[in-house]
């Protein structure tokens, strides 16, 4: 074979569901020299990684720590350290990462049931109650920000009516973690897992997770050994742990990109980054608004930093999508399942929740969709974002 | 909490077990500009990747690709895959990972049975025969290059037997991938899987893995599914075949990293790079021979990247350890296992297999061992390895 070329990849503006724009410091982060998995230098970084979580997390759990894989593997560290052969779970679907969960946890040998709303829409308790009683389930799973349907899911009431039932919580953080509050002790969850590529803008490649003490009994009391050797919190914890006992030979420039991502996060303040995120949101909707494009979300209901909208009767949604990547190089996400075709996600998500970015995507999409004969006023969004802007400063 | 300072990592030389040292080609892959998982530049890295980590597994097997996480991962891949509850395993035990395997093989609900030699030593046919003739397993693991014990096992006559028995051959190449001689097509191997922090020098966090057509096949038919989401191929083919149907969010820039990593093995030519790594072990050998320090695997067996050598009696381990991080910033590794305190396991892999490296760890390790009081003939280190240098010019 002729070898390639080293690579030079075109540098893009990340406006999809993931990963998002990474911030400079972040890059050179991943880029600096790589350590052993236990020098001492690599485990005061881990330490220091770990107390920088359970600030985002808003937890004081001591098994908090990067599960060394993507955040979709965070999902299953979730669920194959609480569930065992036989267990009840019940998911709670209305997009396509509660349908994952079912998936997962079926194949944890679990017996799974499922409360379902429509995509777009979120839970209530009253959605819940009837199954929480009939079914006793160990395990209840939720996700708070569907990425499929930008929809936010509130947690606290869930997490209360969980508890009242019995059952262990775990809710998936992957799109919220760093763009709006996630309350890890306060709302009472019992274990949370996230990604490293959505508003923490660090590439892809880990998952932060947390479990708290009631989680880690239940671990440490399981009947059968956790499915999975790699994920196996149990053992993991020594390796977190003061102990320091080798199990996997740890991905450290993925750390250290983590480490400078989440310390970014936490030195802008998690109150001014979450109002970043809102403010952000706000111009962009107001912006879509003026081209007449919806949200698909339950109003109230949509998150800040994944913006799912229904494409305009008439557009073609690979023309539009294309354009922007190849003209401006901006990437949005298409629709996922039910929604492919039919809506596009726009990221705001940590770095790429900034003005610069949301100005950039009206005016380009203006341009693509008066191609398409959409009857638009010129300038109309830029003006309405811009009014949005000045209000808030 | 008050916030950690930017990481400004210290600047290692890596000759541990792994990770080792990192060509900067690599590293500043790694902190290219990010782009989507789907975006077409990504698509054609990916194809590019698998068509070279083809190259380096010597086969022509289409399921070629790298797992998202560290190579334990990959170890986890190929059981998950191909073992289902019920099935019988049979392992070679004579080091960690062959324990490891029984431990993840396990977990998959097989009936496992093994076969062990001592640490250091390796495996015959005959060692095999009874137990592939009475037990008649499914599948077969072995560890080419044993990381905890440097003992070198031959594959081919292995993976002979392995299918005259009518059994499947999961082979660990983990530290032998790109240091030495891996030929997944001439050899028969059934399932391959490596780890990106060896003898590639990328930093740790992916794991190539090859599946052959019977391999692929066996995971099509399965009775039940993949017990672990994250790992199932016959989902990640969809991710990683024309289709690019979306799975998880590919680690983007540790991607670029074993991208640059695999062109530059290909580049230098495999048989060059192996011959590399043969000179530099026989450098060290000579070296380490004149301060009287033995190797702890077989004769004959010895792998040319990971040494494990008799830490000499009377000398303590973790001062030398100690004393060769801290005045040289020298990584090497301790023993695991069995040989915890009675062994080093010193490193000459991928970028770190160089004469440069050899040379300072020979100096400083004379220095450190004199000051513990070991008799030697000073500089009678370096001059036997200058000859080897010298001999092989």
């Amino acid at each position: 074979m002729s070898l390639p070329e080293r690579l030079q990849p075109p540098v893009r503006v990340l406006m999809g569901p993931g990963p998002s724009d990474i911030h400079p410091n972040v890059l050179e982060a991943m880029g600096k020299p790589t350590v052993g998995h236990l020098d001492p230098y690599y485990l005061e970084i881990m330490d220091q990684l770990q107390q920088m979580l359970r600030t985002l997390f808003q937890t004081q759990n001591q098994m908090t720590f990067a599960v060394s894989a993507t955040g979709s593997a965070g999902m299953e560290a979730a669920f194959v350290n609480l569930v065992e052969p036989g267990d009840r779970v019940m998911i709670c679907v209305n997009g396509v990462f509660g349908s994952r969960m079912v998936d997962v946890a079926t194949r944890c040998g679990a017996e799974v049931k499922t409360v379902e709303r429509p995509w777009g829409e979120v839970f209530s308790v009253e959605d819940l109650a009837p199954l929480l009683d009939q079914f006793q389930p160990k395990v209840v799973g939720i996700v708070q920000a569907e990425t499929s349907t930008g929809a936010n899911q509130p947690i606290p009431e869930i997490a209360n009516a969980v508890h009242q039932a019995n059952a262990m919580l775990i809710v998936d953080a992957v799109t919220a973690l760093g763009g709006m509050p996630v309350k890890v002790d306060e709302w009472g969850v019992d274990v949370m897992y996230s990604g490293s590529q959505k508003c923490l803008s660090c590439p892809p490649g880990l998952a932060p997770i947390t479990f708290n003490p009631k989680a880690v009994d239940v671990i440490l009391n399981r009947r059968s050994k956790v499915q999975s050797w790699y994920l196996d919190v149990s053992m993991l914890a020594s390796y977190w742990g003061s102990e320091r006992v080798y199990h996997h030979t740890a991905p450290i420039n993925m750390s250290y990109g983590l480490h400078e991502a989440v310390r970014l996060v936490l030195a802008e303040g998690l109150d001014v980054c979450f109002a970043r995120h809102q403010l952000q949101h706000q111009a962009l909707k107001a912006g879509l608004a003026a081209m007449g494009i919806s949200f698909a979300a339950q109003d109230g209901h949509q998150l800040p930093m994944l913006n799912a909208v229904t494409i305009p009767h008439g557009v073609d949604d690979v023309t539009v999508r294309k354009g922007l990547l190849e003209r401006f190089g901006i990437e949005i996400g298409g629709g996922l399942g039910a929604f492919k075709g039919k809506v596009w996600r726009i990221g705001l998500m940590g770095y790429a929740a900034r003005s610069n970015n949301v100005l950039l995507l009206l005016a380009g999409l203006e341009q693509l969709l008066a191609e398409q004969g959409v009857s638009l006023e010129p300038g109309a969004s830029i003006a309405a974002a811009n009014q949005v802007y000045s209000a808030g400063r």
